[in-house]
């Protein structure tokens, strides 16, 4: 950590409820100055509206982080509703109010941009929300079977057929630029965090624009690599925490990765297994071993809460999350 | 006016774009207390979502009342965004954000007074808000050709047939029972002002709710009307200002209004008449008469400004209004 009045600069790469996880946890520590790098490849429910009816860049990624990171008040009206999510009405059920605050501010503002600073003032975020790019794109996966597919919701929730392959490689079309402020803030860091996430449709697509990789290689910062607790049916079936870390040094660099925070503990919440297993899921085997290079810490890991998601939601969520204090007391045991 | 520090209790009887505009230029007097009764039948656009699929109370009344009693502050991001009426998404487009907002909160609290009443204080309105009632009705009328219709959207936009026939007859309907907010508000009052709004549409559907007309006409308020600019094709067709005066008091009782606010200028926008013409509306003939018991106040009312509609407003809607400042200075000429 550093002395005087300077904070450490932490630096978060990912997107989905895993960053909201984290987020919310190192918040509570004043000496940190947070920032996030977001994916903008989204492109299931709400965000589909977003962006196939409305023309904009998907918002639901930092909508979390804008409430992960938005100061908590008494009685606090505007953050309750950002978490909100209609019940009624023919194509807005499913909606985020979050998501249409942000199409409307997008409208009136005539600028997305703008629209998203405009709204982290509003609800006093306390940290950097960054766009990975600014450009329209989509995820494409290649499998095994040399079959390619393209968009994120179909890479999260693949077909059965589909979901037999691995995924060989993970690609963004069409080209796109990285936002030189997420260039800027990768190389300012003292420490970067990949996860927790899915690691194919989280935190991969800000990896893959262009420049990100290589800022990442080139960023002095310690780079920590938060390791999943489930496998993902069709994405990391049987993958053991090597298997995650091994995927993402492809597209980052080999070697990069300094520290990996792996879950030890067994203690599931009660019937939850059995639920993942239905799933085809089930806990990661941690298979990591330290080297010379990587310091690999384990601690308990797992929370308590078992999220369930309301009948609105049209997608597929995680039941169990990492706990957001055990995580960052975990970051901040390696921030020192 | 009164001597000290109390204030002039003055209550708006309305609902619509007239009553925003009454409000706006009301609130600019600090030694007034505003409080606004809002008629809860409106059924078209906007609040047919609202009824319908989310099953609450229209809301679009209470949104434009909201905007005009609301804190104005520089660059206040929630008083624009509650202006705001979406241009895209299916099912989205041409619903308002204010009324999606009030949508949820209704659901995150499950009680939809409360969501009015916190979205009041989340505005900084100045004021008193107060839905005439919290049944679900309707509004029905009856035409010369003994047709009924229901739906205040039908009454206010009738197909060509309907519309060549005066209507005889308002009512609501299911029975439905008054706030009795409402009614303590009109019995404390020092002033009560109908209009300006649609007499059939916005200001008899509160005045039909039981118990109200008897509140009024028991009221030592004074009681002003504030006379309509233009005929309303297929309602008001050939009205001068002693027809609506005399269909106001046929419903709130003869003889109950003290003050009747005319316009006398005859110095409307250019082009504009011909624009009315085209949808069979001119200006109102001024054929009132002062009396012992009302005083008829004649100024120039006409705003400058031309309002055209965005085009994801699916309602008609009034291209001329009242000024606001000058018809709030001849309302305070009356109060003194």
């Amino acid at each position: 950590m550093k002395s005087g009045k300077e904070k450490t600069k932490v630096l978060v790469i990912g997107g989905g409820t895993g960053t909201f996880t984290i987020l919310s946890g190192l918040k509570k520590y004043p000496q940190l100055q947070l920032s996030v790098i977001v994916s903008m490849m989204d492109d299931g429910g709400s965000n589909r509206v977003i962006r196939d009816e409305f023309g904009l860049l998907p918002t639901s990624d930092i909508r979390q982080c804008i409430v992960a990171l938005s100061e908590e008040k008494p009685g606090d009206l505007l953050r309750k509703l950002f978490t909100y999510r209609y019940n009624a009405g023919t194509g807005i059920a499913g909606m985020t109010f979050g998501n249409l605050f942000m199409a409307a501010l997008a409208d009136i503002y005539k600028d997305q941009e703008l629209a998203i600073q405009k709204t982290c003032e509003f609800l006093d975020v306390a940290g950097d929300i960054i766009p990975v790019t600014f450009d329209k794109t989509h995820l494409v996966a290649r499998y095994e079977n040399g079959k390619q597919v393209m968009g994120e919701y179909v890479i999260d929730e693949p077909n059965e057929e589909l979901a037999k392959y691995r995924i060989v490689e993970l690609e963004v079309f069409p080209e796109s630029t990285p936002n030189p402020k997420a260039l800027r803030q990768i190389l300012d860091s003292d420490f970067i965090i990949f996860g927790p996430g899915d690691l194919y449709t989280s935190i991969l697509p800000n990896v893959l624009i262009p420049g990100i990789a290589k800022a990442v290689k080139n960023s002095k910062a310690k780079k920590i690599f938060v390791a999943n607790l489930m496998t993902k049916y069709g994405q990391t079936d049987n993958f053991g925490t090597s298997d995650f870390l091994h995927e993402l040094e492809k597209y980052v660099g080999c070697g990069v990765i300094d520290y990996v925070l792996v879950n030890k503990s067994k203690d599931f919440p009660s019937g939850i297994l059995e639920r993942y297993k239905l799933e085809k899921a089930k806990p990661v085997v941690d298979d990591l071993k330290d080297t010379k290079k990587l310091c690999v810490l384990r601690y308990d890991f797992i929370s308590n809460e078992v999220y369930e998601k309301p009948k609105s939601d049209r997608l597929k969520r995680s039941l169990i999350r990492h706990d957001p204090d055990k995580l960052a007391g975990a970051i901040l045991s390696i921030i020192g």
